[in-house]
């Protein structure tokens, strides 16, 4: 059975756990007969919650942890001490090659950590950095580093750049992806001393295709395919994305109901705003792969619905299947 | 006449001067009989581009200037060097008191680095912040600082805290703003190196209510009144609200025009749904006043229109009304 996946699934991740997640993993093994499950947390609660649904049982198997890492935990002691902790145990079943991949929507700062620590990073990649989709006007670009990586160096956004390249090449099928830099400008001389010290970087490798800066404004716009940036850019520019698609949908429907006119009109308009606002929808994305690791590892956000950790264990298909891992490794041999 | 503002207007700057300029300069007299206009740039042209339009000619003066900065000129080297510039000639009349303010569409380095060499920054302000307001579901925020300094340390965002919140308080009448520093996550030890350091500054300031960390997620909804941030990150953050907005926007349009049933729900919803737009539309709401120097100046996007160079010469009125400046005088004493 070469072609089955085996996702160690964290049972007891997210603000929804273990409920959403297990709705998730079946929702999953229904979509694709080639994904199979281990769920991971405690045996007796996951026993009980599974109870509930119908799947075959061969598919999905509880593997038991009896701790969990909350948020609140600093991360490295969490990794260390709890080595009975949903994260952990996942993550050697990921080390160990019982899983193909490993999945959470649990503390962001424990999976980064434990994802070094135990699974470790491939030879020559220093900081992997979380990958994730966005919605654009013209696609989806993906968004590299979003938050894994504070304080980067020029270096290891050069390793966002080429690692983003080669996901994005072969998850979505674009040969030499456009890669852009983050930027207040677009002129070479804009920017903090991070970005000025990167721009030469990025410029001169010969194994992605630099287009330049990119100012903020033109990222919904599709202006880049890969959009590099250190962790804390990236992680406001994926939350502001959500936070402003948000307000002005609310606000729209808001309006909407102001009069009359406006809400008889929105009955009509209803199925077809509903269809772009999906579409604009990040979490329609599946979760973010932490790049450059011996192993996957996708983390989702602690507020996942079923339908998001579906997408994100289907995700983890094409890792597979386009052999993203062994490119990787091109990269660095 | 105590109560007339005058304003220095940078004729020569943004991408549609100095048609747009002019007619911005009009309007805001029509709209505002206390505000008077001098008109800084190149004589012939502009006594030409005046003749069109029909205004009080004691009010708006034109006071010649035979050079032009570029957005892509070296800002301290064109500043040294175009004496006879509109942005050096207009900030030696704020420098001199003949101007109470200077509003700008052009090179935005050359601005800020003009502001300080000429007009100078007020004893004890180091780096002075640009502060725009942006829309949220709530109401209005100020975003401070929007992109004057990059890299800068904690002692400089305190700073902007502190301007800050004396802007938005005078210039809204909200009393004891809810400043917030944007951060990729609110418990105190998230960050990068320099939110941890100045999270402690921001929290032990008594002159502001500081409410903690904000995620850039929650400033659309309101989260925060002042939004605190180094200028590289609150640069992003205006333009991506900007692109995020545009693109949204422009996807539900088109959403509408897929089908027969939409198409006529559009014609009904419209209204209100221009309305919505507009309300979340950032140029509505004037420019970016560079804090704590010794006058006012204030920047507004190179492609700004008729409407927003209006808005931004009413913006200087409150400045005056409010005493604004005295007030970031006591914050110094």
């Amino acid at each position: 059975m070469e072609d089955i996946l085996t996702v160690a699934l964290d049972a007891m991740g997210g603000d929804h756990a273990p409920d959403v997640m297990i709705r998730g993993a079946v929702k999953a093994m229904e979509k694709k007969p080639n994904i199979n499950i281990l769920l991971v947390g405690r045996e007796e609660l996951l026993r009980q919650e599974c109870a509930k649904y119908t799947y075959d049982k061969k598919r999905m198997e509880i593997i038991p942890a009896s701790q969990e890492i909350s948020c609140d935990e600093a991360p490295v002691a969490a990794i260390r001490h709890k080595k009975d902790s949903s994260i952990a145990v996942a993550l050697e079943l990921v080390k160990n090659k019982r899983a193909d991949a490993f999945v959470s929507a649990g503390s962001t700062g424990a999976v980064l950590v434990g994802a070094q620590l135990i699974v470790g990073r491939m030879r020559g990649v220093r900081r992997p950095p979380l990958g994730a989709f966005i919605p654009t006007t013209k696609g989806t670009s993906l968004l590299v580093d979003n938050g894994a990586n504070v304080d980067a160096r020029p270096e290891h956004l050069l390793q966002f750049a080429r690692l983003g390249s080669v996901y994005y090449e072969n998850a979505m099928g674009v040969k030499n992806p456009r890669v852009a830099l983050v930027n207040i400008g677009v002129e070479e001389e804009k920017g903090n001393a991070l970005v000025k010290a990167t721009y030469p970087l990025l410029r001169d490798c010969p194994d992605i295709r630099f287009i330049g800066s990119i100012e903020a404004r033109e990222i919904p716009h599709g202006g880049a395919d890969v959009i590099v940036c250190e962790g804390f850019t990236g992680n406001v520019i994926l939350k502001l994305y959500e936070g402003v698609g948000g307000a002005l949908i609310s606000e729209i429907k808001a309006g909407m109901m102001s009069s009359l006119r406006s809400k008889m009109g929105a009955l009509l308009v209803k199925p077809a705003l509903k269809e772009t606002v999906k579409r604009f929808d990040a979490s329609e994305y599946g979760g973010a792969p932490l790049l450059g690791l011996n192993g996957l590892v996708v983390k989702t956000h602690g507020s996942s619905t079923e339908k998001e950790v579906c997408n994100c264990l289907i995700q983890c298909l094409t890792f597979k299947e386009q052999k993203i891992h062994e490119q990787f490794e091109k990269l660095y041999q």
